[in-house]
């Protein structure tokens, strides 16, 4: 793994942004100096994915400590508040924002000073990083395993979909980091990246960090799924999760589940991977997992280029729910879960 | 069905060509006047789709008769061969312009004129077209029974992958005349077009065709496609072929084969829509049928704008086989076949 690919660079009290808009033709860090670019470069996503919308917070309100004459809790919350609305939608933002604003005030309360808050808040940045990479260096080393239980000593063919990379996650990633710790280990023969329509996290963003890691790649169009097992050029498919629930039913991009159900056909493992942080007891089941419908336009326009007809249509689904009988393990940080075994995900989370 | 909807028109004469290229936004017809024009607005893919290339080049042979001042076999025979290299693999225009040449070769050796001659090809070209007209309708009505028998009274809603209406075929097309019978008879609901990566042919030319119908439709993502059954979207779906094999097997724009077996799975039934034409009984089972690799800037780069980082590669097969497992009918001018039923296929091929 290559150290030097992380989106989110914390240097001598200083917080660059890898620009992810601008990726794969331009490599540029925008330097964030205080509360409003920052607000600004999640809302504009400059930066993206959970995980780095949320470490980019932390620092974020790290800096508007460091810029404050006068601190009081009621300043802290107005100033967590602004940063939360960059992206209401972002459940991991809000999260990671309040428990700042926790620090803040009984770092304030304990009548300590600005320069301590400062530290304070930039070490819990660090330790969520830090924490983050441990897990899914977790994850990997058992998708690893995997691979080496199932397949032995040949070098392995694999297959991902959407974007679960470095770039999301800050480090390694989830179903990614497998892939991308099975290479450091000389195993990967090649993998096949899903251009991953229509937003194309796949060329755009996986195939990058596929570059930066030097892993041998091709992209395919997500039709030639069928194509690609057929003639039995992959051994495994890697996704990730937005949503995991009680029955192992798992919410990701659309098109996951549809290739799920091309893999079950030909026999092809299908491994799901993503932290405790993603799961979610209180639904039963991926019948109850609400659907976000996105734009029409992603799908009849490409940047800005009208493609369909005036007038056309389109139905977007952001996420499709995954059945968990055609998942054949999930991977989280504590450990392998065989979705057909009754109970063994509930264990494993709760253990 | 608008029969103002015709690519291919020829009035007084004259050859017009609706130019393809510039679909869906503007709707131009390029008048073709003598043989180089006419290779070149094949080549230049003015006019697509097998079956509309044979007609063009055969109105094209006769411009080119119109035009010459003295008619040898041998001047046939190279006029015809400078006509069949506009598109050097395209079976159905070599096979067209071939026939013209033994009507031009019969014509002159009974010591007919140039005029009678002119007169035979374009009447060849016309009866070509509506002989193509017939079996399309005849297919459709099939395709209309066949749903009537399965869902009865209600409307339908119906999917399609690619493109194979009146764009490809001339008029009506296979599995999008299917589409557009039904629609003339009130019974269908919603039509779910696929995108069709990487060509995009579902989003510029069957949405085209479907707008000009007036066919309520979406366009949908690919990858969409288990997310549509699993919320019981889609009754049937409908896709037209490259090649049928003696199996069944079926040879057809990639991503066929994927969504055929995501509507296994849901038990939607999935049929194939093609002439007698297509079919290849010489070849026993899709294994053998050989799938064309495209290039991979059509994956990497989208109208000239690079998508994927520096030096990404692609895999970009053309095609893929659906097994004939997974087909629950084909249709040809000649009836309905199941796939399933041994000898069933060669019976109404050879019928």
């Amino acid at each position: 793994m290559n150290s030097t690919c992380k989106p989110i660079v914390w240097k001598e009290h200083k917080l660059f942004l890898l620009d992810q808009r601008l990726l794969p033709h331009t490599e540029t860090f925008v330097e964030i100096t205080d509360l409003s670019s920052c607000a600004l470069a999640i809302k504009e996503m400059v930066v993206r994915g959970a995980p780095c919308i949320g470490f980019t917070a932390i620092y974020g309100m790290a800096l508007w400590v460091k810029t404050q004459s006068k601190l009081t809790v009621d300043s802290c919350r107005i100033a967590c508040d602004e940063m939360i609305i960059a992206r209401p939608t972002a459940v991991n933002l809000a999260y990671e924002v309040n428990r700042c604003f926790l620090i803040m005030k009984d770092t304030l309360l304990a009548g300590e000073d600005k320069d301590n808050l400062f530290k304070k808040l930039v070490a819990f940045g660090d330790k969520q990083i830090h924490e983050s990479e441990d897990k899914n260096t977790r994850m990997a080393k058992i998708g690893f395993e995997e691979l080496k239980r199932k397949f032995g000593d040949k070098k392995w063919n694999l297959m991902t979909h959407c974007n679960t990379g470095f770039l999301a996650c800050g480090s390694l990633g989830t179903a990614l980091g497998v892939i991308s710790y099975a290479n450091a280990q000389g195993k990967v023969e090649h993998v096949y990246a899903d251009e991953t329509r229509p937003y194309m996290q796949g060329t755009r963003l996986t195939a990058f960090e596929l570059s930066k890691e030097k892993i041998p790649y091709s992209i395919v169009v997500e039709g030639a799924a069928s194509y690609l097992m057929l003639h039995n050029k992959v051994d495994a498919i890697f996704v990730g999760a937005d949503r995991i629930v009680a029955n192992g039913d798992t919410a990701n991009k659309i098109g996951t589940s549809t290739l799920s159900i091309v893999a079950k056909h030909y026999g092809v493992p299908f491994y799901v991977v993503a932290p405790i942080s993603s799961f979610d007891l209180s639904i039963s089941n991926g019948t109850q997992i609400e659907i976000e419908m996105r734009d029409m336009s992603e799908i009849t326009e490409f940047k800005g280029l009208k493609l369909a007809p005036t007038g056309a249509l389109s139905v977007n689904p952001s996420f499709d729910v995954t059945d968990h009988t055609f998942i054949t393990g999930i991977i989280c940080e504590k450990g392998f879960i065989n979705p057909m075994n009754p109970g063994e995900l509930g264990r494993v989370v709760n253990s």
